[in-house]
């Protein structure tokens, strides 16, 4: 669910991941490095009816959804 | 500099954008698809310092840089 940006500063974000996002959805994506707040890389995407999903760092689709923000592959869905 | 958060629903974020950051530096990296606040795909770093610089989506070291954040690869150095 959202979670509150003034939180972001102090713990990690996500309890769980989904698998279950479609990409062109996606309104904004967070990557968080390791740091003091969080001992795991943690990505948040925001989906575009305003709710948020933790997504697996390390899921192989992760890379493509990234890509494809990356190059406006969903600019003609978008506006 | 930094961008209040409850603007970035209103407006693009990025006038410019920089290739002089330190990936080690970066706390959080938000990539933002097009969309009805900005037609264009937006990627901006939030700093261990606490500002946030805007990069090029298209610029090759970006990806290495996402790698390595999803990788934890500046673990080590963050904790």
């Amino acid at each position: 669910g959202p979670v509150a940006a003034a939180l972001r500063e102090l713990r990690c974000n996500c309890l769980q991941t989904t698998q279950r996002v479609q990409p062109e959805m996606i309104s904004n994506l967070q990557v968080f490095a390791i740091g003091p707040q969080c001992s795991q890389v943690e990505v948040v995407a925001s989906l575009k009816k305003g709710t948020e999903v933790c997504l697996d760092p390390q899921a192989p689709f992760l890379k493509k959804i990234i890509q494809k923000i990356l190059d406006g592959y969903f600019e003609n869905k978008d506006i």
